[in-house]
Parts: structure tokens; sequence; C-alpha cells
């Protein structure tokens, strides 16, 4: 299989064609800036995993009623330094962005703002969200849980998800640190990419339907933990931090064969059954928290030592075969001027895909697609 | 090199030794009471790498003035949510033991504590705190961040620390939920073990001290990070959110050949240097947060979703090779079961430095040794 051809694009017309396609199913515009925003902003930093190739896989679940294009947010629980919600099926950054606001509030009277918020649907890349955090002077904490996609250490199936997590601190000089990684050796957008690339993906990725390794990426039945009991034992955890911390656990009622339903909390689950062949509905629960920095210190001082900090790390001495040490959210930095100035490159398969969505929405194509 | 002998002691006796020989070295009773519960729970859960076999390396640490044995505990700053301490340089377990409490009691109140404690030393396994609030009714959440020992992704030498990470969540039927790991690829007491088992060490496990992959666990210059940049980069920022947060970066001061001091809070470093061969001082940062599971949801309820969880991930298919599927902490429970009724197994070179210390202290070894 060879790579495919690619085509160049300027942001700028791609996240209005973007948003012209959500407002088209049923967001209200300020949701669907909101979602294109995230969804730019991962293509500017090259993850393209998490960027407008999704666009056909959001429109499908909105038409499915999987993703709520116009949902109802409401607060379940509140206390000064933390806050539950039910998302209502949201998409992700629609709801996201509006709870950054709500713990940085909290934040900056108590120390730390900390929010769960159940049934909302896909995020995007979660580093958009912990570098808003970061850009307003906290370090932000995002990660969530969704319905299994990844075998747990010593299982030939999914048993968890491979729940990714994103943490930012500001820096002065420098970009913010920004670190987001699935628990997976690599996240699930990845293998979308090789699909769209036509391309194989190295082993030790994923596992195919019968739990055999496979380089095919139209074939995977699991993806694989890094660093195996580890990745494992995070992905675990958040499960238990986010989804059944809000009543509303996801692995628990796939495992035993149940659907994702409503919110279970306060119900007492008995049954311990088999697990059945099941393809979970889309859906997940996020943690999103903000600690101020200036609760705890002098935040200008606090700038200055991560600068310190990148510089002391990027100035070792580099290990045989390496050019330059890079910190957390550095080479996606470098994409995102790049890419900013150049164009968004997209490989053909999403280039069809994106042609696909103008055609049945009626809206325009950017330039140069 | 032949694996050495093992010589098996009752749990009991080794505590009221350990507990002896450090009201010997200076510390009030129920300090050493604290810091002899947290090394035992450690060998009974066969993490022997944080166990008595550091006791000589304490005492050393008492001694050169180090660790404190008679630490001035101070509250620094502190929110309804949030509090800041100084340890004074105290024993990991003396000042977290205390910790735990507050961050409980916050948690109650408000959902969640978030600790920050400065200038402590060892903490042990950090697993027992993380635990003791899950046997409380929260989720616990340990971490931490230390000098240098580890190369980031793409380096030859040292840079960051290795940082550890434990959660733990309750559950009814079951013991908690309790995953405790490095960031690197195995801990470093683990290379403590293999030099007193006498044993080399697998590659891929660490460099030596010109930056090349060795077996020699007595010539490491540099542990490697698990999962490469994702183990890199977490460490990193932990060493954000737990050092520089508090005011006392400890990573920052070894890259720029800055002896590791008191707090720098507020105090603007601008020098950029040299990295200087330099061995920093042990000293370390940790948050330790609790969050109340009953402020989210039915503490009962979750507590079964939990089991239920257990139970679904232990019951999948198992991959090649694996007869069981452990979830975190679980291997180290039965060792705790196991190791409380038929005593703890310690290799020779263990027996041997305790036995100075017992000559030393005049503190007569448990029977066995």
């Amino acid at each position: 299989m060879a790579e495919s051809e690619t085509k160049v694009v300027a942001w700028g017309p791609l996240k209005e064609f973007t948003r012209e396609v959500f407002t088209w199913a049923g967001m209200p515009p300020e949701d669907a800036e909101a979602e294109a925003g995230a969804l730019i902003w991962a293509n500017l930093r090259a993850v393209d995993s998490h960027g407008v190739l999704r666009i056909p896989w959001y429109l499908d679940n909105i038409e499915k009623g999987v993703m709520n294009p116009k949902p109802n947010i409401q607060v379940i629980k509140e206390t000064p330094a933390t806050v539950l919600l039910d998302a209502d099926r949201a998409l992700g950054p629609v709801v996201t962005i509006k709870v950054v606001d709500m713990v940085v509030e909290k934040a900056k009277k108590m120390g730390i703002g900390w929010a769960l918020i159940r049934n909302l649907t896909h995020q995007g890349a979660l580093g958009y969200y912990s570098q808003m955090m970061a850009e307003r002077g906290m370090a932000g904490i995002v990660f969530v849980s969704n319905p299994p996609n990844m075998a747990p250490f010593g299982a030939k199936v999914p048993g968890v998800h491979n729940s990714p997590i994103a943490i930012s601190v500001p820096a002065k000089r420098h970009r913010p640190l920004n670190l987001d990684m699935a628990t997976s050796v690599v996240a699930g957008g990845k293998l979308w990419l090789a699909v769209d690339k036509n391309m194989p993906i190295p082993e030790g990725w994923a596992l195919d339907k019968e739990g055999n390794p496979t380089t095919d990426p139209k074939n995977v039945g699991a993806l694989l933990p890094f660093g195996g009991p580890k990745g494992s034992g995070l992905a675990m955890m958040f499960e238990c931090l986010a989804s059944v911390m809000s009543g509303n656990p996801v692995v628990e009622p796939v495992l035993f064969g149940r659907e994702v339903g409503p919110p279970t909390e306060g119900k007492k689950e008995q049954a311990v059954g088999e697990r059945l062949n099941y393809v979970p509905k889309h859906l997940q629960n996020s943690v999103v928290a903000a600690i101020d920095i200036s609760t705890f210190t002098d935040l200008e001082s606090y700038k200055e030592h991560i600068d310190n900090l990148i510089d002391g790390i990027k100035a070792l001495p580099k290990a045989d075969g390496f050019n330059e040490i890079f910190v957390p959210g550095e080479p996606e930095e470098r994409s995102f001027i790049e890419r900013s100035k150049k164009g968004i490159p997209l490989p053909e398969g999403t280039v069809n895909n994106l042609r696909a969505v103008s055609e049945k929405s009626g809206v325009k194509l950017p330039a140069g697609l």
C-alpha cells in the first residue's frame, strides 16, 4: 500500500466549513463554533486523528441521536470546589468549554476546581481544554473514560477504554507545557488516520478481532495499553474516578452485556453475567480540574521556573539517534505555527469524506479541496 | 551470579525492630511507629524495594541531617479545599499520614481536599496513603517529585525523577483497587533489591553512567521512562504540579548545577548555566488528594460497581501466556495475606545490613535473622 496524496487547505476556511456543517446539523451557532474550534486546533497541531476527519462520524452520531446538537446541560451537585454536571449527550467541546469557566472560577476562590461531567460525547483533543486553563494561570488536568476499546493487560479483548489524560501548565517565554496522551500505545484516531492514508499500522499497536496481533487498521478488535499493566491500570482508575464516580459507569455494563444507558446512580446492580458480543453506544464521562497557581506560589515566578525547566531539559546530552529533546506539546506547537501559516494538509481519504459531507449538507467546500 | 539465600521473619517482630531503631535514631515513638508501619506494609505486599531494606539509608540520611527526625511541620497556606505545608524534611510517612487526615476532612466538606507538601523526604510506597483514603470512603491520589534520576525521552542522563503515582478507590467484596506505579520502567528500589540479591537487571531498565544500556544494578546512571515520551512527560508534569507549584522546584536547580536548597518561592532565578556534575540532596514534594465519593454518588452503590468492574475484567478471555488477569494492587494483596501468615522473606544482603544496624543501635534483631 502506498501513502495517498494530500491536499493543503487554509485553517480559516476549513474552520468556517466545519462551523457551517455543524450549524446545518442542528447546533446553535456558538456551539458549532466551539466544536469547529476544537477540531481545527487539533489539525493545526498535526493531531489529525482528532481533527476534521471525524466530521462524518459526528454527523452520523447526531443523526442517530447518540450526540445531541441541542443539549440541556444541568448542574446536578455542587460545592464551592466541585461540580457534577449532566451533559445530556452534548458534543464534548460544547459542554467542556463551559466547564473550564466553572472550574477556573472555583479554583480562583478555593485553590482548586474539580468537575465531573457525565453523559457527554467525544471531547476531541483533551489538551485543548487543559491548555486553555494554563493560559488563565492554572494547572489544567482533563481525563475521560468511555466504553472499552483497549485490552486490559493480560486480556485479548477490550475491557477498558484507552482513556486519555491531558495536563498543562503555563510558561513565560515558552508556550505552555501540554502533555496529552492516551493510555494505549497510540490514540484510536491514529487508526482512522491510517485508514484514510491507506497505510498499515506497526505491530504492537493493536489486536485483531480474534485477539491476535495485527497490522491492518481496518480489522482492529482492541488497542493495546502502553507500558502493559501501567497504561492498563491508569485507564481502569480513570473509569473509577470519572465514570463510576459520576454514577454513570460505562465499562462495567459493557462487561456484563448490558446496554450503556442513563445514569444508574443509587441503583444497586447485582447481576453478574456473561460478557456478550456487544457494541456499546458512544458515551463518556470526564474530569476537568483547574488548580490556581497563585493560591500556592507567585504566578510570575512559577512561569519563569517552568521556562528554566524547559531550557534545562532541552540542554541535556542527547541519547543516540536523537537530534533534539522535546518537552510535552512542543512538536505540536511547532506544527501549529507552521500550519497556521502554510495550511493544513489533508489525506485523500479525508478529502473524499468531506466532499461527501459538502454534497449532503450543501455547505461549500473550502478552496483547494 | 546466583540469587542469594533468604531468611523468613514474622512481620510483628520486624515492625517492632524497625520502630525501635527509628526511636533510637531520635524520632518520637509515634513517628517511629508511622515509619515502621509504612515499611512493613510494603514488605508484606512483596514491594520489598520500599521496605526494611531502606533502613540503613534512612539512618544514614538522619545522621547527615538530610532527614529530620524531629521536624517542625507547618501549614503555609490554606483554603477550605487546599493546603500547602512545609514538612521541614520530615520522613515521609510522619507528615503524609497527618496530611491524609487533613485532606479527608476537607473532602468531606468540599468534595475534594488537595494538599501540597514541600520539603519532605522519602515517603515509601505511595499506595499506603492512597489506600488509607480508599478505606475511608475516598478516592485517594498521591504523587511526588524528587531530584532527577531518570533520563527524559531522548536524553542519556537524568533530567526528571521517576516520579511515582498511586490511585486507590474502595470496593465492597474486594480489596480496594490500588494502582501504585513509577513513571520509570521499574521503581528505583528494584535496583537496590537486585544489588541485595546479587542479580543482574534486564536490559531496558536503565542506562549506565556513560549513558549506555546496562544490566549492572551497581553502575546505573539513569532509569528509563516507561512508554518513552509518555512516562517521561508524566514525570515532568508531576514536577510542575508538586514541586514548582509548592515554590520548591527540585529538578530545575539540579539541571542548572545549583544546590537543592530551601524554598525559592518568589525568588526570580535568571541564571541559565551549564549542567554540572552534581549529586543532589534527597528532597521531595508531594501532592496528596482525597475525593469524597459520597459528594458525587451513593458510596455503597459505588463500591458495588467497583466489585462488578473487577469481576468483569477478571472474567475476560485471557491473552496467550496469561492464566489470570490481575487488577491494580491484586498481586500485592495476595502477598499481603500470605506474608501476614507465613512471614517476610529477606535476602541475605538485606539481613546483613540489618545486622549491622542492630550492632550499631543496640536494638536486638528479630528471631530468625
